[in-house]
């Protein structure tokens, strides 16, 4: 049983974001939603004092800038001096040399909590095939869960890959969420929301693969409530948004669907 | 008889944009509403190496950055040189020297196959006279089917002049598209997300002509459906949005109203 | 009785922004709705050009690079040599050193018309205790009347304190705004778009005091009417959008509740 919602709304942490211009307003919005304090702030005149006063730091490389790469790394060092957990979502990474690069070199330079991505992207990034078109994840991906696994154990983070089922891994073990509604697929921003919402979680709660997993399944969760009342996706991201700023833990609790599996010849 | 609708959603083209800050996230989701996948990747680093993996580029000025016309310039020669259409949105071209010189130095880098712009827009890169406030076209143009024909044969290119009545022209022959609702004026980005439907209906179908009208009537009768469900600008947003995502290509062939022009004395 | 509105809509002023990129669509959108013309234009190559077509100037400092602190100076001087009201929005001043001796530097070299900031950055700028998480403020501004006045003084410009309730004032009048619903707090962008209303509203009377109370009063009561019809932000966002494009000066009038303050011992 989890109290996260109610610790959230009542500690009302701030989640620094360097993100994507496609997103952002969505991610800030979110990040309100569930009760957070988002801010956005990019200038490397000024990330590492804000990142100071933060409770997590989320970075996404979505419209990634050279000048962005050395933002995040700065943000994030500091981050892990304070002892805040770091969301990484390589949104893209093996679309562009660029984007996989800026992905490694981040990896590399700071210590990453929580990578989050599609299929295709956490596949790459653990050295294995991966397509990636655009920002989507194309292509079959029936191991993501060993690859995962594998991902958690190069870089001792968590990982979460999302898809129609959600696959969340911190290198021992690994688990399934299966909140979630296809209309969640239709609209932009959802894994970008969904790095926001497991920074928001892991901002109050240390065990990281616990607040990802709670993270993953509120977020599933919302999407199903939401899909009730339309099968449109717009009416659908106003109803999605909604679900989210009024879910409390009754509803988290009663409504997750989370599963350990267990890899036969791991 | 189209079936471009069902095309796009079975193709899933990718559509790589470099566009503005403002309209950005509703170009995104209106480009997934049609069923293509949406891309924005501006680093000139990356630029070259996405669009080797779209159907369409769009290039936007609205909020442009001197960086961002080299990445744009790029991108365009990039998709030259594999043979995907490239849609020129010339937003507030006129409104400033560097909006129309940067315009000016696109069109003459690479070879654009649709310029989508308002009355005034138009005008001004056919070298008629325009007034641009900010980025709304103002004053009369009477005479945009003639200046369209113009432009259209200066940059072998389709030309798109939106308005009440939209003009749609390839330098030989030209149209007139009368789908659309009053209630498009009211919301912003509409002009944009006009640019990334032409993107999207060209990426299946290289005949740009017959593709841009499809989407300027399809993206018309979006409005027209919605419009029967509020009066309100931002509820009229949700539902236009909605509609698109909803529309198949039996609605549209219903609903296009296409209609052949012949200019007097030409 | 103001007729503030229907000249808005008559004169259709063009409203130039050079904003964040978290709220910059929010920004635009309800200038539009007010019945005005946005217009985001950045380029340090265009800013002087833009603002001289304007009617109004917003700067907002949000996300923040260096490079617009010197296009946000460029654009404000010009404003103040054709005489147009120039908006600052001072977003997260005091969160970071780069933010307050930005916002510093900008009210030093222009002359800002009306400074909107919640009570943190209010108190900051006039060199009282502020404190500021990320981009809200925190802690208690009893004194916020006097503290505004103080800030007015100093810059000779009309400041808006927002909060539950609005303080404004021009250094010699005080006045306590009391429009507004709590619903407005959970949606993103509020402070923002109050920033933009003002900028509206200011460029069509030329007695910043008395159109920065009816800006303000204007959009709180848009979020009364928005309240009666939902207790959700997202759904709520949508309403507020649609009962600002849907306000008359008859509904103005009757509904705005703008009292004047004595403040003791001043």
């Amino acid at each position: 049983m989890t109290n996260i919602l109610s610790s959230i709304k009542s500690k009302k942490p701030l989640i620094h974001h360097i993100t994507n211009v496609v997103t952002v307003s969505d991610c800030a919005q979110i990040t309100r939603n569930w009760g957070a304090l988002p801010i956005m702030a990019y200038a490397i005149e000024e990330v590492a004092e804000m990142v100071s006063t933060a409770s997590a730091l989320v970075l996404n490389i979505g419209t990634l800038q050279k000048e962005q790469v050395e933002a995040m790394i700065k943000a994030a060092v500091k981050a892990n001096q304070i002892g805040i957990p770091v969301i990484l979502d390589p949104v893209g990474v093996g679309a562009t040399g660029f984007r996989t690069e800026s992905a490694r070199e981040i990896l590399h330079k700071a210590k990453i909590a929580v990578i989050k991505g599609n299929p295709g992207e956490i596949s790459i990034l653990a050295g294995e095939k991966g397509v990636i078109k655009g920002v989507e994840s194309v292509g079959d991906y029936s191991q993501i869960g060993k690859t995962s696994l594998q991902l958690a154990k190069m870089y001792h983070c968590v990982v979460v890959a999302s898809g129609a089922k959600d696959t969340v891994t911190n290198g021992s073990h690994l688990y399934q969420v299966s909140n979630g509604h296809p209309l969640l697929a239709t609209i932009v921003g959802t894994g970008c929301m969904l790095a926001s919402t497991i920074a928001v979680f892991c901002s109050v709660n240390k065990d990281y693969l616990d607040a990802a997993l709670d993270a993953t399944a509120a977020f599933g969760l919302a999407s199903e409530i939401a899909s009730t009342e339309t099968e449109y996706p717009e009416s659908f991201r106003v109803k999605f948004m909604d679900a989210v700023a009024g879910m409390d833990d009754v509803q988290l609790n009663k409504g997750k669907r989370i599963k350990k599996l267990f890899l036969l010849g791991k």
